[in-house]
């Protein structure tokens, strides 16, 4: 599954409008998928609130993005599947 | 663990110089965690690109959290703790 190749890949990518230059080990098609969610949330935070500008919609993003990140990890440490009812 | 209260919290913020008000249910803490490490993540990355306007550096943070997500619920996902060997 890993990409076991030393070499970064260099993937230019276009996020709300905006060349991007993305660099690293990553897979490229793990990249485009990250990619279009990224743009996709922005643009659809946009059509929701029209008068925020592009740097708060990638913050929205970015904050969003951190919270399922940070969730999804803390269910995963505290991983207890039959929790038990005392 | 879970705030239970089914009024939507408001709590302001401020990233990378800018106020943000975020609405819903999430713990107070939590969002704070994730407010801290959108903005650090914001101020390490415009350390290292000094050249980047706000936009980007937002863009790129919620590219990283996007990344960190997507790759963590594949491992949950595709979560076989002893896979056996045949």
């Amino acid at each position: 599954m890993k990409n076991q190749n030393d070499k970064k890949q260099r993937t230019t990518v276009s996020i709300y409008g905006q060349q991007y230059t993305i660099v690293g080990h990553e897979d490229p098609a793990h990249v485009k998928e990250v990619i279009r969610h990224v743009d996709e949330q922005m643009r659809e935070i946009k059509r929701k609130n029209p008068y925020l500008d592009a740097t708060r919609l990638a913050v929205l993003v970015a904050v969003n993005a951190a919270s399922q990140y940070k969730k999804l990890e803390q269910e995963v440490h505290s991983d207890q599947p039959h929790s038990e009812e005392k």
